[in-house]
Parts: C-alpha cells; sequence; structure tokens
C-alpha cells in the first residue's frame, strides 16, 4: 500500500484527500478544506503552505497528485489559481513528496470510467469506490479524485513492461 | 535604517534586491535572479521558495515588496507568473516577513519621478540611485526598484499624520 495526498489548489478553498492505495483497493484516511482568512495575501499563501505541511507532516504520505490545468476562464482567474497552486506545489515537493499531474480527462477516467463525466458523477463514485459515510465538500472530493487516479494508474503503469512506460514520465514533465 | 527585500517573481527567473533605506537614503545589499531549473514544475517552484528563504535566513531583511499585478498577456502566461509569485509570496511570509504590494506605476514614480517612466530608464535610475558599478539584470533591477519605492513611500507615510494614512493599509490588502 502506498500512501498518496491528493490536492485541489484554489485561492479560497484548497481541497486536500489522503488515501491509501494499492492492490486494485483504496482506503480513505482523511479529507477536508484548507480555507485561510484574513490577512494579506502573501498571508493567506502560506496559510495553504503551512496546513499542507502540518498536513504531511501528520499523516505521511508518500506521493501527491493534483491536476494539470491547461485554461482557465480569464486572466485574473488564471492568476489567482496560479498563485494558489504555487505555494501548493512549492510546500509539497520542500516536504520531499513527488508531485504527479493528471488531466481532468485521466482523473474522471479513472474515478467513473468516462473522461467526460460530469462533475456530479466523479463526487459520487468518490464516495462509493471509498465507502464514505458522508458527501465530501466538492474541493475534497476533487482532491480524493486525484489521488484515487494516481493509486489506479501507477498499478496500471506497474504491471507494463519497462519499455512501454515512457509515456508516463513525458506525461509528469511541463 | 530598515532593510527591504524586493521580488520580482517569475516562472523562468525571479529578480531579488536587497537595500537598506532610511533617511532619504538606500544603499544595495545584493540583488541577483533565481533560475531554477530541471525536475518537476513542482521542484521548481520549491527551488524559487528555498532560494528566498535562504536570502532571508542570510541577510535578514525586515519587510518585503512586490508589485501588484492586475493583468497579463494571457491566461497561461498568468497561470505560470502566478505560480511563480505563490510560492515566492508564501516562502517570505512564512519568513515572517510583511509583504507590501504596489502598483507598476507606483514603483516607476518612485524611482523616476514619473509613473509612465519606461522600463529603461527604471533601470538607469536604479543604477544611478544605488551607485552601482554594473547594470542588475532586468528582473533584478525591478526587484531593487521595488524595494527602493517600499523604502521611499513608506518615509514618506510615516510623516503624514496618523488620519490620513489610512489609504496605505487598503492599498495592501486585495
Amino acid at each position: 500500500m502506498i500512501r498518496i495526498l491528493g490536492i485541489d489548489p484554489g485561492s479560497q478553498v484548497t481541497g486536500y484527500g489522503l488515501i491509501d492505495a494499492g492492490r486494485g483497493q483504496a482506503v480513505c484516511v482523511t479529507f477536508g478544506c484548507i480555507r485561510p482568512r484574513g490577512g494579506t495575501l502573501a498571508e493567506r499563501l502560506h496559510g495553504i503552505q503551512a496546513a499542507l505541511e502540518a498536513l504531511v507532516d501528520e499523516h505521511r504520505p508518500q506521493e501527491a497528485a493534483v491536476e494539470r490545468v491547461y485554461v482557465h476562464r480569464n486572466v485574473e482567474s488564471a492568476l489567482k489559481l496560479g498563485q494558489a497552486r504555487g505555494a501548493a506545489l512549492a510546500a509539497v515537493a520542500g516536504c520531499g513528496l513527488p508531485v504527479h499531474e493528471y488531466t481532468p480527462a485521466q482523473i474522471k477516467q479513472a474515478v467513473t470510467g468516462r473522461g467526460n463525466a460530469a462533475k456530479v458523477q466523479v463526487q459520487h463514485m468518490v464516495k462509493a469506490l471509498l465507502g464514505l459515510h458522508r458527501s465530501p465538500a466538492a474541493d475534497a472530493a476533487d482532491a480524493l479524485a486525484m489521488a484515487l487516479c494516481h493509486g489506479h494508474l501507477r498499478e496500471t503503469l506497474a504491471r507494463l513492461p519497462a519499455g512501454t512506460r515512457r509515456g508516463r514520465a513525458r506525461g509528469r514533465r511541463r
């Protein structure tokens, strides 16, 4: 089993989800949302960073997964998302965790079997796959979906012969 | 005198400039560029963060200054700038430094006397004001300009009666 931290960074809310995954199974460790409030922009960004560092310190995940971002509504929201994403990724890399990026289609495909599934279907499948009694908030559900996607794909890729794994390494670079 | 760290974050190059400022004077402490190379996106963002933390640790600045960003060329470059900015601001706030944001016009006005000065004029004035023997790289010159702007405006504002200073506090929030 490997412990995976999924992160869904945002300027208002950063969702997180921790799972243990392996041998075709996945167990939820914890999930939730980071909502830094008050203070300056820099202090709120540090709030995201400090909360993620505390999570890593408490739960000791071995790898992290985030959604790759290509496009966004507009320039202002892209800048805000980028700032939250930068604080989160730098924090997790600073804790020594490798960060794996997956496209939205990869995440939906891994969790629902369909790359174009609706958001609500992803949330429903996250709850079902992990046997959760309550529905996680949307951002936490997305973070759990990223962790599930990474758990699923790393096992699938590990089963491939070494020569056919290049697509994965390429997919992780920018 | 107060030690100020100016930062010009970027996905490729993050400029920095440290000055000691006070009593209408400014002295350059050091300046340069952070260029994280190789590795994943998360590792490069952590490289920006680690380099800034090392700078703060070595030179012990008391306050930091950055340029406020409103618009950008396109969504993709805004996301990339945002990521570098998020890593940088979170790192500096994590070191306990208050981060002051200034508009491009405020920075140009403080350094050249004109809010619409050309980039090359800002660089020329930074070199002249700090008595530098060599011209800093563009990103380092911009970072020094931000530090000079903060040094200038904090002195000007300190001279104002308390009741008229509210614009500054408001200007620092987002």
